[in-house]
């Protein structure tokens, strides 16, 4: 999506990517095959580049730290990437910044879990690799403790969660920022996927501005140009806690495409070549739905119902040019427009009944 | 711009151009370096496809008969191309389907132009091969109907043009047909070029609506699916015109990627899957501005005061991935929302004053 914004702007686009027929492949004018875990293949890529961004955080980031040194620009800094990639480390930061975020210790083994039971109910988060509800665990009580897994990971206490919300911040080399509106996301309990996402969250004047400062906090702290998405729960007492942060273009944010005036990847676009930022007002309210491969489905992908779900007024789809499916696999995204949420609702249950993610 | 947009739906994109750094070659999945107006080029490309579209008229029309004869679906239909591309064959078109537009006399020579002085003050039109402002002459008396071209034209009476107007009109191989708001044209008198376009344009209701149903008739006589934008004249009697139409996205439609809900390049993707097609209503008023090559400056393209415009709000800029610019040559646009004329007009000046095309 971000290469789809690109040639709007003045500038080459560079991929690295390990498969050769990735989505991105065929949309950017230099397209390089190879792991982005390796040193010497992101060290050799980032040196033919003025300006580096990443769409995942599992990156080389001693690889771009030597790039930093050699002047290449890197948004998010790989410091910033460093302390989010590794989820201690990513709580530690909030708590030397004084940014809510629920209470935690850091384990090694199931031991360290049995050893802090006054933690349960609790998270148990894999340190390092976890990805979309991978590598969680929920661990309410002493025996589901003793099944933990035995990396290192966070245990954090469970906070009793209103609302799910993530607010994005931009923020340029200038210093300039500009805050979205908040989301809301609601989650699919089976597939610990986002189900749908509202924007902007309902949410009363005083909880959004919050959430936006709160946000804002983080992105300062960080002290990186990016784009940051900064996933907050809001608890049964009205207090927000910071849950984690991505630092790049974030799923939270797919519907300002169509629904604000400055989509998240024009954003980023601008924070690239340091322009001012864009107006992140919303236009219209928005729903979005991702799209997920159909259980019993694997293999060549192929889309069933588009015609229905684009007969509905401004409902947008975007696929992610992803040649194969299987089930839950995150295919693309649907944004719905309307001017309520009513409005959407009703769109939704066209959209989700309708749109079907098939094999051949 | 197409390209841009076409990620998002099922399907792959193949692109035929002459110059192998287009703009378009990093942009599609298969890039086919070759001359459009050959017949074979043309042939042995469009049977690798399943669905044709073009952006310029000037393409071997030939080639896409025979391809529509072995059962490629090509959109606007080859009878409409060859309808178009000839200006006098489009003026004879409009006769025979009763739409109205300025009255014409076809002409071989400069001795036909000197044969019909009752037609003058006139526009004489290249029957073929003219682009944007070039290969008309405005011949206003018998003195300069002696410098006419000797060439095939259509020599046209002049209307006593209050304003002039596009309305882009989209259909489906269904039938199903999307009329957009009228965009109204505003002409630079040296370059001969859009200065720029205000859309909605500014008329009352009625004119409106005419204008729609005018359009909506030309698309309907054409008989096509496709995109069109039915350029018009609105004279001093409130009464309107066809000049010409285009049958493909046009620069009359650019605003609609940010001005519209759905933009022209989204509904030509629908029109080339037989999609439902999409909402043209306006999200708020827009202009737009053609990004051109500032006098004195040829060569590798650079582009200055990007940061100013980009400061102001609601403001997007589409450059077109051209290497090299030239005095006058158009390089991208420039589209512009606001609540009101006064906003925009502020707002283009801003533009108009701060962005240059120079080279390096």
């Amino acid at each position: 999506m971000l290469l789809q914004q690109a040639p709007d702007y003045p500038i080459e686009t560079f991929v690295l990517e390990a498969i050769a027929d990735a989505p991105a492949a065929h949309l950017c004018h230099q397209f390089v095959k190879g792991d982005i875990n390796d040193y010497e293949t992101v060290l050799q890529f980032g040196r033919s580049v003025d300006v580096l961004t990443i769409e995942i955080e599992h990156v080389n980031v001693e690889a771009l730290f030597q790039l930093e040194k050699e002047g290449i620009r890197i948004f998010p800094k790989p410091a910033v990437l460093q302390t989010i990639k590794d989820k201690g480390l990513q709580k530690q930061f909030y708590e030397k910044h004084n940014i809510p975020s629920p209470a935690f210790v850091l384990t090694e083994s199931e031991r360290d879990v049995l050893n802090h039971l006054n933690f349960l109910p609790a998270a148990h988060k894999l340190r390092t690799g976890g990805y979309d509800g991978k590598g969680v665990q929920l661990i309410l009580n002493e025996s589901a403790a003793s099944l933990a897994f035995s990396e290192p990971g966070v245990l954090e206490k469970l906070v009793v969660i209103e609302k799910e919300i993530a607010v994005i911040v931009a923020r340029n080399e200038t210093g300039e920022t500009a805050i979205y509106p908040p989301t809301e996301m609601v989650f699919d309990p089976d597939l610990n996927l986002v189900d749908y996402l509202l924007s902007p969250a309902e949410l009363n004047d005083k909880q959004t501005s919050q959430a936006q400062q709160l946000a804002l906090q983080v992105c300062n702290a960080f002290n990186s140009p990016g784009i940051f998405a900064v996933e907050m729960f809001l608890d049964d007492e009205g207090k927000l806690w910071v849950n984690e942060t991505a630092p790049r273009a974030h799923n939270s944010g797919h519907h300002s495409i169509e629904g604000n005036y400055c989509s998240q990847y024009d954003m980023q676009l601008r924070v690239l070549q340091n322009l001012p930022l864009g107006n992140t007002n919303s236009i219209q309210p928005s729903l979005m739905l991702n799209v997920l491969g159909e259980p019993g489905h694997s293999g060549k992908v192929k889309y069933v119902g588009l015609d229905a779900i684009m007969d509905l007024s401004n409902v947008y789809i975007h696929l992610y040019g992803k040649t194969t499916t299987k089930p839950g696999r995150k295919m693309g995204h649907v944004t719905i427009l309307g001017s309520s949420t009513r409005e959407l609702m009703t769109k939704a249950e066209v959209v989700r009944n309708s749109l079907k993610v098939e094999s051949e």
